[in-house]
């Protein structure tokens, strides 16, 4: 899910500022709250993460992006959900950030659920280390799950798929659910605008993890 | 893949006695033999077995199937292989026997693989128990593989392969390799019958696994 580089994105991103955080108050708004914390890592656009934080209002969310041109295309969109549907998203926050150091962030044992939605397949096997389910964002995701956290993931991309059942498989995560044609069973599902749109092409796969206990 | 019950079973497989053998004369081969030993548990109509065992003369193949109406189609299949390619299958065994006694038939470590093709998907959830990667069946593979010894597991029941993915997870198996559109990849596939019928409705689904070291 590619996006044109923006070189006005930092720009862009000034006007919506109220929904971009900084690690520090961030870290204050998490300890102040009991409420369980939900990230999504690379949200895109954010049309998934904002649609939940409107379902679930007593929820944190944290949409983390690295890229400026994506996130604030995610901004001026959810800037536009909230004036649409006549709500302010207070549980939603936007975080310009790379997975790779997800840690410098969160503390340990703090986050309920991680959410990795149609994630960049990085295709090349010399690239595999980039894939958001390598074993050594596991490693990451880990550290700063709950003991009791979960992990969801949803993709159209059959080979990062692939990979990922492997990777997480031999990395020691529990696969509680699988769907390898999710869209062909009654659960309930957040479409994003991606999927809207390539769900025809073929089967959306989906699990859901948690840590062996 | 399910086959009429056919009466006269017993008495078609007399016509084939030579392809069947018992667990005795089975046991006093395989201790006689330096070369790697394969199984298929549920081998249908034993297409599969016997290409790969006219492919592998070195090799030992052992075709169990609990029906005898089953096995006896197998049999008389096998002897036609046998004389449509002008080939003696003589490293190729049939065994009638149920899966679930399979520590009956072979010593501890003494497999160097096990297929499993296109297993009845048992989808009702009173029946999973009975699904051949159920936990249950999975603790027998275990004991009768050898360390390094793997298990293929192929079908097109999407349920009955969701469910494998979760159970040989969580069981602790290494999942090395795992198509999820077999026919779209280029590695070697020997296509059942059955499978040249069905891989047009959709996928075909398949896992390497071994045993974490």
């Amino acid at each position: 899910m590619r996006t044109r580089n923006n070189p006005n994105a930092n720009e862009d991103l000034l006007k919506y500022e109220k929904y971009i955080e900084n690690k520090e108050k961030l870290q204050q708004i998490l300890k102040n709250n009991k409420n369980p914390i939900n990230i999504e890592i690379g949200m895109g656009k954010g049309d998934f993460i904002s649609r939940l934080s409107h379902e679930n209002p007593d929820n944190i969310y944290i949409g983390i992006e690295i890229s400026k041109t994506v996130l604030a295309l995610a901004a001026k969109k959810i800037n536009r959900y909230e004036e649409e549907n006549n709500v302010k998203l207070q549980n939603l926050f936007l975080m310009s950030f790379d997975a790779s150091d997800i840690c410098e962030l969160f503390e340990d044992d703090q986050i309920d659920k991680i959410y990795l939605n149609f994630s960049d397949p990085w295709p090349k096997k010399k690239h595999e280390k980039r894939r958001l389910t390598h074993e050594d964002f596991l490693k990451l995701y880990k550290k700063i799950l709950k003991k009791d956290g979960i992990i969801e993931i949803k993709t159209d991309n059959r080979g990062l798929f692939e990979f990922s059942i492997c990777s997480v498989n031999n990395f020691g995560f529990k696969i509680d659910e699988i769907y390898l044609d999710l869209h062909k069973v009654d659960i309930y599902n957040i479409m994003t605008e991606y999927e809207m749109k390539f769900c025809e092409k073929g089967p959306i796969y989906k699990m859901k993890l948690s840590q062996k206990q």
